[in-house]
């Protein structure tokens, strides 16, 4: 993850995109390729999404968007000075003490909130 | 990062949401979550955005945004068996032979297409 | 369509929020909103969202999610000087010479592209 | 409007495409499109966001994703027997009693929520 961050932070810097680079812009950036990887998955059903993988068309192109989404996640936290995995760990800990494992086992409600 | 996917996949199995998590309606949550992110830097300007994490308020609101997005895409990645870091670093090896650094450097507009 | 287009204006106006209200601003807030939209909708199945407006609590929650994407949609359509209807009307057209009745008709392939 | 949702309905319905319009599978097209009307605007500044019309290339680009955003908002309008401008209306009703003109004027925290 730190050579990605590092790879993807010599990819702007070498073509002189830093300028455009701000928070706000990569914001948007992730949010246009979030958009590309749900018109892929938007006329499956959740069984056909499962495998989806399978694929041979869908499949490298679903991979391919991850990859899009993962390369602003990884330049927007980089630029925010966040690290991805401690943010995420911090926030499934608050999670796990708001769900509890007792009140949340099959229950169809609690999942209607995120994690 | 493997502990992280590992963590997640637990909070989701102690749970019992396996279920719900197909990769469709797990695109659709990370959708919901860079909208979220979006919303905290929709009225700042580029340049307020660049500086976001030193508000008091804001700073910490951005990362647990930043946290849930990448909760998300780690469980997305790990039901549909995909290597993050490998899917962005094949992207951009691939957007570096699109666009050159040669090609790119200066030009505002090439950096109008994506990564 | 234009009473609603005005009331949003008005409502700007009054708030001294037009300074905001910058195209760029204007589709985060739209982006925001439909997050949120996803975001009652991505844990149910496709059947369980075919009725969600007979649910109590989900029902109203749905509408005034619409309601707010439609809000900035008219607002970004109306600061960049579009009609909205004029120019889905247009798209519609073209789309319908894209993608012919005929060959359209039970091909599951063919809707996995955009309307 | 009205006559824009029954043609959209018509276009749907003389493709057999009904079938994949379900409310859940519709927000997420929608999603896609305004994914697509961001990746048009994230690298301009707010300035020059406001004066993309006047662009030859990008003008009509934004005003063909605002056409496909709409296209989709009016279906899902439609598939949820929602009164768009009705729901607009309410909303924004609702968005005046709680940011009061007095309160909000000048307030540059207040616009940091949505409408």
């Amino acid at each position: 993850m730190a050579e990605l961050t590092e790879k993807v932070r010599a990819f702007a810097r070498e073509r002189d995109w830093e300028q455009f680079h701000t928070p706000k812009n990569l914001a948007m950036a992730l949010a246009g390729e979030v958009g590309e990887l749900l018109a892929e998955l938007q006329w499956l059903t959740p069984e056909q999404s499962a495998t989806v993988m399978t694929d041979p068309d869908l499949g490298p192109r679903v991979r391919a968007e991850i990859g899009d989404v993962t390369i602003y996640l990884v330049r927007l936290a980089d630029v925010l000075g966040i690290d991805l995995v401690e943010a995420a760990t911090d926030k499934l800990a608050e999670a796990g003490r708001r769900y509890t494992v007792e009140a949340a086992r099959g229950s169809a409600d609690k999942i209607n909130t995120k994690i």
